[in-house]
């Protein structure tokens, strides 16, 4: 593909195999990381400097001008500490701010952003934030200078309506029939925050988004029936 | 200061404690450490994801527009594997090309790099450099565009004619002075790599080099006796 095009990675299994090595605990809730102090700098290291740094030096040997970022550097990302109600994620940030012109300056200096899931609250720290969110909010900031098009890439063929079927795939999913597949608890549970980031995104101005397996992105220009496209109508 | 800056920073001693908490075995040669697989990736880690950001997004809270970089993002550092002579260091850089042009951008947008001691070889590998190369380095490749100072931040006063004694700085260093300090074995010697990389820079065009205490160089600016001011002559 020509496009411009900004990367979102995560790194969840590699923090968690990590934080077992340094014998910390890892707190989950709903799916979601409970960062404590010493849970933050794990995955700022392996989120910011092992699997950032890994892709960006993979890119670069391919000859594809990647710059590693985390929300912090040139303030690309900025969040505010998720406030604590029934549960307390410590240092989770909610993104209140993408910063579009820098993205976009780097875009257009034919460079490619690789955004490592960790954002900042412009006091000096550090926040563990979603990579699905991230994708969602920088896709929706994006979309105000350019056409943008979400692509989320996991291990499944796209969204199934039975997840044990890799062959079940729902090709095309608009909000109506997203409501009626969840009254019928068709939708597997870890699926629904990535398909909520999607329509919140597309309500907000990006084009189109795509849940599809990563191995099928290099195919995505040529065939249109590939993953789960989702529109709003 | 109003001068365009780019910080280069270290991290062995927190690497040296992570690589501690993981159970690995820190080798060290001549004051340098050899890098394998295991310790490149609690590097990169270190290096990469936790000072850097911390670094990062404290100035971001003080108004400074930082960006992190490794020597792998827009390709700012290029190295090779040191080859294996009597020792084999692993996974350690050599630094070839510094990219005057990328962090010239940036310093012309008004941006800060701040740079990991880590680089790449181009072919997808990240490794393991010595900070005080990379800036000298990186101080000379600037030299072609900028009158470039270069400032090496330390714990001590400056270079000391005694180890022991925070008042023996030896204000000002030339070659011949230098030489005559090593044959009296006055110099200490982990002084001697930077002061070697001290000189290096200078007959390839850096202005200036100071060796200064990291809590003296707010004070650069007003007060000339600062530290250890070395020339050529």
């Amino acid at each position: 593909m020509k496009e411009k095009k900004i990367l979102i990675h995560g790194g969840g299994k590699i923090a968690t195999q990590v934080a077992d090595k340094l014998g910390l605990e890892v707190k989950m809730h709903n799916g979601r990381r409970i960062t404590d102090q010493a849970m933050l700098e794990v995955v700022q290291m392996v989120y910011g400097g092992l699997v950032n740094k890994n892709i960006v030096s993979m890119l670069q040997a391919l000859g594809c001008n990647a710059v590693g970022l985390t929300g912090a550097d040139l303030n690309v990302v900025r969040a505010v500490k998720r406030p604590v109600k029934d549960i307390d994620y410590g240092f989770v940030g909610d993104v209140t701010q993408v910063n579009q012109k820098a993205l976009s300056d780097l875009l257009e200096n034919d460079c490619v952003p690789i955004l490592a899931p960790l954002t900042h609250d412009g006091k000096g720290n550090m926040l563990n934030t979603n990579a699905d969110t991230i994708a969602s909010e920088t896709a929706t900031a994006m979309s105000s200078a350019y056409q943008t098009h979400l692509l989320y890439c996991f291990e499944k063929k796209g969204v199934l309506k039975d997840v044990n079927d890799e062959s079940s795939v729902i090709t095309s999913l608009n909000e109506k029939n997203y409501a009626e597949y969840l009254a019928q608890n068709v939708i597997f549970a870890g699926m629904i925050p990535k398909l909520d980031n999607a329509f919140s995104a597309l309500k907000k101005g990006v084009r189109e988004v795509v849940i599809l397996e990563a191995d099928n992105l290099q195919n995505i220009e040529n065939q249109y029936f590939i993953g789960t496209r989702i529109t709003l109508q």
